[in-house]
């Protein structure tokens, strides 16, 4: 028998993760009702803080993610990480997700790991992540860590949601410029040199500072350079007390920061229609012709999806 | 003065560069009456050959699609390339892009380059890349080599779109298996090691067959696995032997594909109407009140989105 949402939200407020993990599968899910249990626990989500932490494919992320949750848990705070992994298209599943290698962070108690798939959340990535991040937040978990890979242009968008901007690279991979590529250096609050106790460190560290001086942006120009190990856990304890540190406080403001609730409200609102379109049209015979007309030769995309769109007069 | 839509169809049609890279520009940011000009264009389109290339940032996408080119046009081919950079989300434009390592081509008569602004593009990136590459075929191109990066799953969806997906790794990049995450395994139609002069090609060869020995798709457990060198250019002839053999041809009937083509329509319909829904909201007193009901604690951003949306009774 289903649990009903509000039994769910109950659950979750009384941090039972079972409730928890059912009521993100049945949000991601966007399953009637969704949004009466996110404004159910909006006003319980607010004092946790949205930790990003992305970087280049092999940075080491997780097991860094793993250290921070480790120090964090011994501070006595209780950490939720969202995982964002790419999933394949084809089978549905990370082929080897990130949770292997968090396996010793994933049985602690107050930990709390979710893996989002990044196609299967109909609300698009970057409202998923909020809404997880919420959810758990409401959940009690204080700190939030947002795992990404840097590269993906979906993936950027996401961790812009986070509080504070954690960007992880390494030495010795390609050259640090390309790894460092557009995007990733402009949202960093915090930079970690990850693997620094391999060769090239200390070249990759000046490359940062050289980039930073570049910018025009005080708080990117100004934004710490810390270097860890996360395999020994050199330099770990010095990036969570950065982290819990009076920078994150005045980052936090953030979160109601009108800019971020303006286009948190439009994308629900493109999203929604999106929705409703595809819900529409998926596996109606007007869009069946339509396709029909497309592969014969009679007619283009271009103009079938105009035709639709004419026909029903969805937008006056 | 801008020139028609009219003249440049026409001028695009008679291969003239400059048209070209303006229409290009004007339908990326949908200006009015870009359908119109798809439209005119789409009959012209049929005959190219969309070639995905990529991979994880380093692994050389950008040197060995220079080289690609180079030996398709001794050939006697005309290429088109679209490089999809991750652009900054506050530039607006890539800080070093593969623009730079793609000089000596870019010069090349017979080869037109198009970067693409993953952020600049009002109909998606998936989209704007399917516009893009049907816009260089009525041009005359008869190969298209979309490049991206293999990690964000924007870009892996918009590989999708090619008629063949070459995958590009590199030994040493931190563990064979992380570079080749899921997503990225399961669209591959041929693998190319690249760098492969260096330490480990031969186990990140093994690794690759080892993984697809493990999957059911007989296509993927097929695809083969070529070994090259951009540097020198080892290894190169043989890649583009096998990107104009007979496997070329049997991805081709794939682009007309029903469901690419249902796709494709549903996309074209979620996004028009997505941007109507911004383009009304945006700036619009209903928003901002909403925005600041949400700032000041009074809602939450889900609430405010389904007010809106039940206001104006835009979806019956």
């Amino acid at each position: 028998m289903e649990c009903s949402w509000n039994d769910l939200v109950a659950g979750t407020l009384r941090r039972e993760p079972r409730c928890l993990a059912q009521l993100i599968s049945r949000v991601e899910d966007r399953e009637a009702g969704w949004q009466e249990a996110m404004k159910a626990l909006f006003p319980h989500a607010g004092a946790a803080c949205l930790i990003g932490i992305t970087g280049p494919p092999g940075a080491g992320k997780s097991s860094l993610t793993s250290c921070i949750t480790s120090s964090l848990v011994a501070r006595g705070r209780r950490v939720g990480i969202i995982a964002v992994d790419p999933t394949s298209p084809f089978s549905g599943g990370a082929l080897l997700g990130d949770r292997l290698r968090m396996h010793a962070v994933a049985t602690t108690p107050g930990v709390f790991i979710r893996s989002m798939a990044t196609r299967g959340t109909l609300g698009g990535l970057c409202q998923g992540a909020r809404d997880v991040a919420r959810i758990l937040a409401a959940a009690g978990h204080d700190i939030i860590l947002l795992e990404t890979v840097g590269v993906g242009q979906d993936e950027i968008e996401v961790v812009k949601a986070a509080d504070l901007v954690v960007v992880v690279c390494v030495p010795g991979q390609g050259d640090g410029v390309q790894t460092l590529k557009a995007g990733i250096m402009e949202i960093a609050d915090l930079f970690v040199v990850n693997k620094a106790d391999r060769d090239g460190a200390d070249v990759l560290v000046a490359d940062i500072r050289a980039m930073q001086a570049l910018t025009a942006d005080d708080r990117r120009r100004t934004a710490p350079v810390l270097e860890t190990c996360a395999l020994t856990g050199q330099g770990v304890e010095a990036l969570v007390g950065a982290l819990l540190g009076p920078a994150t406080g005045s980052q936090r403001g953030g979160t109601r920061d009108e800019a971020r609730v303006r286009e948190e409200i439009l994308t629900l609102l493109e999203r929604e229609v999106a929705r409703l379109v595809r819900q529409r049209w998926d596996g109606n015979g007007t869009l069946d012709d339509a396709v029909q007309r497309v592969c014969s030769g009679e007619t283009d995309p271009y103009s079938a999806a105009q035709t639709i769109l004419r026909a029903v007069d969805l937008v006056p």
